[in-house]
Formats: structure tokens, sequence, C-alpha cells
């Protein structure tokens, strides 16, 4: 059985192996800084943690974990800063406990005897955040008795499918791959396939309104929640079960994004729909990057609505195995389960000549071919096995000292330009006046809508042995605020958690800020629903 | 200049003339009252109205009418109840002013002095709220030093407009025609068609999640939604132009169905796209309604996102002059202003014959005849003609005694036939029982989902003289509460306003009522923004 790694990515036998380290290593030789060599991961007998001050009485019947591996686990979120510390046993402040409730009622005893008792509850999914989401705020916790992890994932079952409605109903602690596999015996899908895929949860998508790997369409998960259940500290909240309504605002939208500080979602009806039986794919090389944007925008507005319309500039191409001849690629998808999609696809490519591109690969998927084991070859192909193993190369290239990591956001297709320049130009000075030159920022354009679109960000640098997180948060501050400045959001799928506070701040009005504060009082009297995370709190 | 009518529905000129008025009559003969006869709407003469208690400073430099002709227009929205007073010149609580501001800081200006002297302010958009949305709670009133109409529509420019990213910045009161008007200069389109269009502003629907006359696709203004500016008695919020962001709860989302009672929508950017150049349609039979609804579902479910897609009864196809042949009658459509759309198209029409639906006419608009003066006559047309109209012959219907009037809902697809069967089987009894059998109760779908619809009923009766109000209320309490029994929404887009919000508490947990109360409180802390809509209130 897979066992979940304590300090990284995903499952511990999923870790790149010496062999493939060794490649990277040669590949990025002059990022390594000097000194250091490959770092072995922390033993489970390494971790020396406090003894935890949770000690409930025999009446909590919740299962609960005090184990050294379980609070070093759930100590942190999968950041670079988190792999960074976990690798090297840095697990300040671990959990007391973790907490894995089977039941709505277990949620509310546990919320009751924490309110009562002042312990923090930080909610945790898969446990994939990468902003700080599911970690204590250090800063706060000299206010509670202490802090547990509610680990949800016990809470995984498939409660109620409506296949004439196309919803089911799942508990919120569901993963991706075991909802998939609900679903698959009916024929169905949510086709919701976040990065984080493997390793994140229902609720939790909900929490931080993810985003799927889809590229237009309903791929948010905001537009695939029917309806849901919430557990807070002053009581339960159900919403109707309804395809749409006028009825003043929307509940949903209160609970969506409201990043575990507000309740805990104990179990969702999402919209499902048949797996396709159609599947065209495309993968289209474009001179440069400023040319396949303006191309993905005419795509975006087309009211084509491609599955997959995803734009790698040439250095993201080249790292992801997709291209090697220094150009952009868009890899261009469109499915189906009820028609063929070939005017479509055909108009797609259409598009993509007028402004140059020049196809590649491209693959029809008709209904006989759909259940055949054959797996196109194509670029689309290999960015998605590249993406889903992406967050273990991140692993790997930590041990060797390199600074990894990623930030994204949205802009209008009018602040586009401006905002894309800038970023570069910015984390390029910074990584030739503090990192020697050593150092690549690439872009990709993960979402594209009619009114704008999604630019990825990864940076890949050198940092100074011992000195890497105090130098990526040098680079993300200085990305942040250039964010802000020219009219991107903080985040478009990453949710705020703590490490985007200060970014969400300078996006947000005072008097909105406020009234989230007033909600979050109204909810949680007590404040102890992941303390620090989105609001700054005295 | 088309004068607009200050009891009835939209311009006076266009009221139904006799010669109209007299074939409904004929038509409907024994649903008439005993007794009643063509009622006389009232003069301008005969409004008899209190002095008002409005008596702001010269300081305040806001545009006010004190004319009873303005006080009377702004009294109430335009429901069945609203026309039936108006037509008996019962304008109980008139506003004491109506206030017109033309710029923000009026607005603010308007709410500060409000708010210092006590007197409630309801937002006026186009004034056709069919649930008490702009007319004062008259037990609340009392509460009061009096209270005012704040009519936006003075606040009607475009404010910038951004092409590259087809997204367009209006005042919040601006009504529909001016608002197209304004784009069409520029060949492009918002695309939302409710019915109240011509007499229905920006702010208006979002602050009601308005719905559009298409079927599918983004044709609520949720959906068109990119961002606003609001203001509030303890400030203002702008949101960010954003295609899409991750960062916690969107804003746009607290202000989309916030029904004025947390603050007033002063301008808004709104998704905009390029007019249609391709257009296909078609009007389908089908010899029972319950046939079709199940082509209706296959077809929400396929993912062929018609812009068309909506389900007359056989009444209702008659009613409308769709159909006279006793058939339910799909109105079927597709639209594109990139790609034809015949593909699409076909596949429709198949779908259609796969469930007996029998083709009745067609038409493919091309390119080239898309700015030709020919109009089809297809029954889609014949229904938008008598769409826009049915305000009209509604108004004259009571002038002849009738009850008038529509409910809609919205419910998943496998809770239809029981909400459908129980509310058509209700309201066919209480005609019965107290209207002597007078009377229709009909239905069309009005919007499609692949998870559900939304059924829109309405009523024709015949009531007894002078008790059609009290009548119509207890048709109304029967119908809200077999929806909310049968697990659909009080309203899919007519909002709650007044009239709605025992239905929506009936819908809504405990502890959100709460948390609406609790946000209420904090934006508007004397609580003046239209006291009583939604919430109850003390």
């Amino acid at each position: 059985m897979a066992v979940r790694s304590f300090w990284g990515w995903g499952n511990e036998g999923e870790a790149l192996k010496s062999r493939e380290i060794n490649y990277f290593a040669r590949l990025l030789g002059n990022f390594i800084p000097s000194g250091e060599s490959l770092k072995l991961p922390p033993r489970k007998e390494d971790l020396k943690f406090p003894k935890p001050r949770f000690n409930p009485p025999k009446s909590f019947s919740v299962q609960v974990d005090y184990s050294s591996l379980e609070r070093a686990r759930h100590c942190y979120g999968r950041s670079f800063k988190d792999v960074f510390r976990g690798l090297n046993n840095d697990f300040t402040d671990p959990p007391d406990a973790v907490i894995f409730p089977k039941t709505k009622q277990e949620v509310i005893d546990t919320l009751d005897y924490c309110q009562k008792k002042n312990f923090a509850v930080n909610c945790y999914g898969g446990g994939s955040s990468v902003v700080g989401g599911v970690e204590i705020d250090h800063d706060l916790l000299s206010n509670y008795s202490g802090w547990i992890s509610m680990d949800m994932t016990h809470m995984n079952n498939l409660v109620s499918l409506d296949k004439f409605s196309r919803s089911a109903n799942f508990q919120g602690g569901i993963l991706g791959p075991a909802l998939e596999k609900k679903l698959k015996r009916h024929n169905l899908t949510l086709r919701h396939f976040p990065q984080s895929f493997e390793f994140s949860s229902l609720g939790g998508w909900i929490a931080t309104r993810a985003g799927g790997h889809f590229a237009t369409g309903p791929t948010h998960i905001d537009d695939l929640l029917e309806a849901l259940e919430v557990v807070t500290p002053i009581g339960t909240t159900v919403t109707r079960r309804l395809p749409a309504s006028g009825a003043a605002t929307d509940e949903n939208r209160l609970w969506l994004g409201s990043e575990g500080i507000l309740g805990i979602i104990t179990s969702a009806w999402v919209k499902v729909q048949p797996r396709p039986t159609f599947v065209a794919k495309a993968d289209i090389a474009f001179d440069d990057f400023k040319q396949g944007i303006a191309c993905l925008k005419e795509i975006a507005q087309s009211g084509l609505n491609p599955t997959n319309c995803r734009l790698l500039d040439p250095v993201e191409a080249f790292i992801n195995r997709v291209s090697a001849s220094n150009k952009a690629i868009l890899l261009l998808g469109f499915e189906s389960y009820d028609h063929e999609i070939n005017f479509l696809f055909d108009r797609g490519k259409e598009i993509c000549r007028s402004y140059s591109g020049e196809l590649i690969s491209e693959s029809l998927i008709t209904k006989d071919q759909i259940n055949s084991p054959v797996i196109s070859d194509s670029a689309a192909e290999s960015w998605k096995a590249s993406f889903i193993k992406a967050p273990y190369v991140r692993d790997a290239l930590i041990r060797i000292g390199l600074i990894v990591e990623t930030f994204e956001t949205a802009v209008t297709w009018d602040g586009f330009d401006k905002l894309y320049f800038n970023v570069i130009d910015q984390i390029n000075r910074e990584i030739k006046k503090h990192l020697n030159g050593n150092g690549w920022v690439t872009c990709r354009i993960t979402h594209a809508y009619p009114n704008g679109l999604a630019p990825y960000f990864s940076v890949i640098a050198s940092g100074r042995s011992g000195s890497q997180i105090s130098q990526w948060n040098e680079i993300k501050r200085i990305a942040s605020e250039t964010l802000n400045k020219y009219n991107g959001t903080i985040t478009h799928h990453h949710a705020v958690g703590k490490d985007h506070r200060e970014g969400y701040y300078g996006e947000k009005s005072e008097i909105y800020i406020g009234y989230l504060k007033n909600a979050k009082k109204y909810f949680d009297p007590e404040s102890i629903l992941s303390p620090g995370n989105v609001l700054k709190l005295p």
C-alpha cells in the first residue's frame, strides 16, 4: 500500500530515484549552490515532538492520532517552503493531534470540544495546500491551548447518486482518485482534475475554489457544485439541490473559497457527466509566445469552448519534454460524449493556422477507439504525465538545493502584456542581482476566458545554501507586488491561505475585508477555525 | 417621447387598445367576473398624496422630485398586485420623494443624509419588480421618518469600453435598450434579454440575479458580470476586473442577489460579445408536454448548448400564438459569431426526432442574410413578440377583472414530475373550489440545465370582483408551499423581494439567514436600505 510522505509531495514510493535526480543535477549543474549535495530526507525516528496538549476525556469518541508521524504529515502543506522545512526536519509547532472524524456528528463533537477547550482546528483534506492553508499561524498559536489538524479523509463515501439529474453526493473528505473511481462504475466523471488531483479532496476543492486542468468550460469546482452541507461552530447549514436559483445571494458561493475559516464542508452534491466518447487533440507550435497568446485569445473568444487550450512558453515546453525546438506550444483539445467534434476541432486548427501556428501532431479518437489501451504519445500526453509528476521533480530539485516554486494569477486580455513583461523582468532582475543569474522564470497559460487569461509562472533558481526560504520569500514578495500593480489577482486557483494575505488585502476594499471578518465572527465566534487563513486576525 | 405609465407596465402608448382588449374579452368571456366592466385607469389628476416629509436643506444638491406623478410611478413594482392597486388608484404609502442621483457622489450624499434623518431608501432601476422589491414595507414604515425612492436611471452612461477584453463598464442605472444601443455601435451585445428588458436596469439585473431569455449558456447576469462598484452606508467597495480568481470568496457574488439591502450598485463591468453572424432556429412539436420534457433533458445534457431551448405546454403555445394544434412546442435555437452551427443544429434536431418531435418550421440565417431586414416568421419570432408584449396584455386582462400572474422555480430533473404534477393539481383545485373552475394554469420551461430545469407557471383566472388580490394571494400561498415541499426554489429569476420572504426562509437554514442579517447590519447599520426585502426585520 502506498505510504504518504511526511515531508514531501505524495507517496514515498513515487519520489524520484537517484538516477533521475542525477539527470536533473547534470542538466541544472550551475544552478546547484556550492557546497550543496543531495540532501537525505529525515527518517521518522528523527521526529522529536513536544508532548501533545490535546487530552480529551474518554467520552470523546472521535479517532485521534498522536503519533509523531501523523503530526509531522499534517504540520505543513506542500509548497516549496513546506517541503524545504520538512526535508530539514524543521517541524515547528506541529499539531497536538490529528483527528479523523467519520461522521458529521463527529465533526460537530470535535468543534464543540475544541471551542470549549480553546483549541484551534485546521481542516485538512489532501494536504496539498501551497499557500500555508493547513499550517498553524505561528503568530496566533499563543492565543490557543494548542491546535489540532482535522483530517477529513475518513469521510470518503459516495452518499447518493442521481444519474437522472447527473448529480452525485460525496462526503467532503474523498480524494480525487476515489471519487473518479466511484463514478467510473457508472460511466460518469466529475471532470475536475487539478494538478493536486491525487492528494486533494472534494471539500478542499470547494474551500479553495480549485481549478481543474481543463482550460475552458466548467473546469472550476465553482461551476460543478450543486449543493453542500457545512458544519460551523454555531450550527449546520445545508443548501438545497437546485440547478439554479435567483433567490437573493447564492449560499454556495459563501462556502466556495471560505478556506476553512467559516465552517467544515462535510458533504457536497456535484454535477457529473458521462465520460467522453469523442476526443480530438492537437499540438501547435508558434515561433514566439506572443504569437501564441494572440491565437489563444481568438480561440478563447470564439465560443468554440475547447476542453484544452493551454499554452506553454518555449522553456516550459522544453522542461515538460513537449518540444525541444524553442517554440511556444499550444495544447488544443476538444471532447464530447454526445456528438462528433470534428467541425469545432477543424475551426480551432484553422484559427491556429491564421496565426502561423504549425501543427506538430494531432489525434482524433472515435467512439470505437476510446476504450482501447492505446494512448496517444502526443505532446499533450507527455505534458499531462509531466504535469502529474512535476511536484515529485520539484522535491528532488529541492533536495539538491534549488529554489523551485510557482505562482499564478489571472488578468484581463488588455492587461496581460504589461503584467507579463513586468513579472518576467522583475524576477529576472532579482535572479541576476541575488542569485548570480542562475535561474529561470517560465510561463504557461493554464486557463483562457473570453475576457482574460490565467498565466502560471514557475521559478527554478540557485539559492544560497540554507537561505533558500528567505530568498524565495523575496522573489515572491516582488512577484506579488508586481501582480497587484498590474491588476492581476493574487491567485487564480491556489487560494489565499496565509501566504497570500498581503496580496489579498491589496486586492480587496477595506469594507469587504471588514464584512468577511464580520462573517467569521458570526460563524466562528471563538475563532477556532483555521485562524490566520485569508484574514489577519488579532 | 414615450411616457411611462404610473400605474401599469411600460409606456402608456403601448397599452392595448379597446379593440385588442375586446378580442381577449371575447376569448375569455366566462372568466370575467360578473358585474365587471373595462376599468378605466386613474388619471394623474386623481392622485391625492400626503405632503412629503422629506425636506433636505439647500446644500443637498441631488435632484429631488416631489410630484404626485413620480411618487405614484415609484410606489410599486409591476406585479399583478401592483398593477391592480395602481389601476384602482390605491397608492398606499407612496414615497415622500423620488431622488435622481447623477453621480456616485450623489448616491453617497443621499445615503448619508437619509441615515442622518432616518429615511428609508428603496433603490429603483427600471421599476419592473414583480416581488415587491421597490415598494416600501408597510409594516416597517413607522420605524422611519419616511421613505424615498432612489431612481438610478440618470446614471446611464457607458463609462468605458475594452473591446480587446470584450468588457464594458456601464453606470448601474442604464436600461436594457440604451445599453444595447451603445454596444451595437461597436457591433457588440451583452446578450442579456430578460422579459423586463425594456424597463429594467443593469444594476437591477445584478441586484436581483436576473435571467435572460436564452435558455442555456451564459444567460444569467451572474455569468456576465466582471466587476462592480457598490456604495454602501459605510463606504464604497470596488471589485477588480478579473476573468477569474481563486482568492477566497468571490465578492461579486455578495452583490449578485443583494436586492438593494446591502448597497447600491453604481457601475459594473460586464462581458460583451460580437453580435451573432450564424443563427439557426427550429420549432418542434410534441404530442404531449412530458415527451417534450424528456427531449429537453437530453438536449440540456448533450453539451450542445443551444442558445434557445424553451418548451411551451399546449396552452402556452396556443396563447402565445405559436401553435393552435394542442401540442407542446420546443423553440430550439443556435447561434455563433465565429463559426457555422449547422452540425450542432442538425444534432439538436436529430435528438428531437428520436423523441418523435415533429419539425414545424426552421430557418438557417447565414452571414449574408443576418443584416437583411427580413425577419423570420417562425414560432420563435411570434413567441418573442408575444413575450415582450405579454405584460401589456396582462394589464388589459386586469382591467377586465381577471387574475393574471406568474410564478417560477427551478428543480433538479429527478424532482420535476412530482413538482409539476402537484403544482398544476393544487392550483387547479383552488381554481375549481374558489373560482368556479374559471381559470387556467399553464407551464413553460424557460431554462434548461444538465442537472435540472426552470418551470414557469402562468395563471389566468376569474376573480371575485374586488377580491382579486386576496384570491391571488391564496393561490400564490398554495403555489409557494408546493414548490417548497417538492424541492423547488421559491424563484429562479424573479428575486425574493418582500413577496417571497416566507418561501425564502423555508428554503434556507437558520444560520444562513442569521449570516445575511449580520451582513446587513454591517453594511447598513441604520437599516435604511430597502428594509424588508429578503429579510424579515424587526
